[in-house]
């Protein structure tokens, strides 16, 4: 799977570390993590490092492996830095 | 645009009602609405309608031209009814 054009974006970026903090919370692998949510752990690592814009379906089933409200993962993300 | 293939999900459902809830409350029009977030307004009904699985960025930036957080849009969003 290919980066996404917009990949370094901040907004992903914030995400994607927010997720890895979560994920490191919870004492999980990406590969652990990956298995939870049914994704590929090389998706999971793109996410974490901001260089994929994940969908709306796949953010809800990360944040449910992460065992938090997707809001948490959103909580004020602006499109400019 | 084709629809997503994960069209009428339930969290993209519940997703695209809230969108428009707000959209009503703050009196936009889908045009209006589209042009405030540089969307194109058919994008933005299919996503009123549950039928795209709208990506991280552009859920940012409709959060942003709806003037709220884009966690109240996410708010207890699950992957199953």
């Amino acid at each position: 799977m290919g980066e996404s054009p917009e990949a370094g974006h901040t907004a992903l970026v914030v995400f994607g570390t927010r997720m890895r903090a979560r994920r490191h919370a919870l004492g999980l692998s990406q590969e652990k993590l990956a298995a939870r949510c049914d994704l590929h752990w090389s998706y999971i690592g793109q996410i974490e490092r901001g260089r994929r814009n994940i969908g709306l379906l796949n953010l809800i089933r990360v944040a449910e492996a992460l065992e938090i409200n997707p809001a948490e993962l959103m909580d004020g993300l602006r499109s400019t830095p």
